[in-house]
């Protein structure tokens, strides 16, 4: 790092079940729902440059999301995400990066926002890119969150499951936010707030992952290969559902690895993203 | 540990000013204001009980928020806070107390209360007993929070100046907050609303520093053993302020032992107050 460097965290986030709600201004858009943020996530570290460029695990790569958090804030930056997390597989990794942009730069450049703002910025960022309604809004909060309200900051309202857990996931193969997203998403919808009501009346870790279990039978957006992996963990006796929207199974404790699957392992993280100490 | 029994920790908190805003409902009264939260916290522990008990630090202690939290749950509990804070110092000791009290309990007896029913209850509690009015909303979020509207959860609203440092920090003796807060505060209030105006507008740490510093002078707070101690950190170039209400000095960075005093080192806390791993 350079002395002008800044770099920030931002746990990964996997949504269990969600309803789309569209807005004109992308602070209001966003999605409820409810998921877990996971202590596997995304290091970004922002440096000033002529001009803006990005590279992920130290690779070249154009992350939409990123371009318009710097547009935003003004300034022409290089940019470096770095994670462990699977890409394009239900983990957040662009609103974690559009995300971890909007602190680091705000440090490197002395922007002067708050919190919030930058959060907004990163949020209304991954909205207009396509890839993403409510994982900036969970990143940012930590835990086990839940999204009463959609959008930003100044608009939405969210909640938590009070718990911290062992987490175990697999990733069978990529699938794309935007593809899903740009379909007709009523009946997703109408079936993610029914069960955002049922998490509410019962905010436990296992009706989590029970609403999400059906939510993701209901909406249809199960893949036999997938179904297959969750159907193993609960015949163990544990319990497991599949990341919103990725080819992905993420189980409680030890429950992947219990019906023999060879998984990463993590832990819900307790803070929302945040700088690193300079 | 018992199998029954649950452990959370809860940051510290220091206030560098506030305005008090008071409401028939303790879940609408409040303060607003801005603060540290800090990774010196107290860890409370509760196992169920045919009475309920408290000790803190190995002593029997009587804290009435947390007596208030357990009555609000409908349980009986044996409660231990072990804490390094000093305590009656203007760390928020108590409403870690109550915060960790409700997030354990919650686990313990299975109560089934979501994040913001508990920051609720042990906000509720703090108030009723006259021991604080913003440090559980502050507790529950962590990092550098701006308390922009009073009260729990549901009425509250809360921003943050991201950042992350080093914090040192000297108590001098002890104060007590509710003998403040039992006075006029018309005064004290009008101050604290104009600094929050201000950090709004630039939410940095040097404002947050700044504003509290001459919240302290102008609400008529500052002890004479306080004000020439900050006066000697800011000899040196360092940035101190008052903790509220305490007769506890803050600084940012290595700035009180860098001015020759034998200060308490920890950080800002990124993470709110959370349940340990069981």
């Amino acid at each position: 790092m350079t002395d002008d460097s800044s770099r920030a965290f931002v746990p990964g986030h996997v949504t269990g079940f969600f309803s789309v709600h569209e807005a004109d201004d992308p602070e209001k858009a966003g999605s409820r729902g409810a998921g877990l943020t996971l202590s596997d996530g995304v290091t970004v570290e922002v440096e000033p440059a002529v001009e803006t460029s990005m590279q992920l695990n130290d690779e070249p790569a154009a992350v939409e999301a990123v371009t318009r958090v710097l547009s935003a804030l003004g300034v022409e930056a290089r940019v470096r995400a770095t994670t462990d997390l699977p890409v394009g597989a239900g983990f957040g990794v662009s609103g974690a990066a559009a995300l971890g942009t909007a602190l680091a730069a705000n440090r490197t450049f002395d922007c002067g926002r708050s919190e919030n703002e930058l959060v907004a910025i990163a949020h209304a960022a991954e909205v207009e890119s396509g890839t993403g309604l409510g994982d900036v809004v969970a990143q940012a909060r930590g835990g086990v969150p839940i999204r009463l309200d959609p959008g930003a900051p100044e608009y939405g309202r969210m909640d938590g499951v009070p718990a911290w857990t062992r987490i175990e996931y697999l990733t069978l193969g990529e699938r794309s936010t935007s593809a899903v997203l740009s379909g007709n998403t009523d009946r997703l919808s109408e079936v993610g707030v029914d069960k955002l009501v049922r998490l509410v009346e019962e905010p436990t870790l296992p009706t989590l992952m029970e609403t999400s279990r059906e939510f993701a039978r209901e909406a249809d957006l199960l893949t036999p290969e997938v179904e297959s992996v969750v159907g193993d963990v609960l015949a163990e006796g544990g319990e497991a559902s599949m990341a919103m929207l990725g080819e992905t199974v993420f189980a409680l404790g030890n429950g992947l690895s219990r019906a023999g699957y060879d998984a990463e392992t993590c832990e819900t993280y307790p803070a929302g993203a945040r700088l690193e100490m300079p």
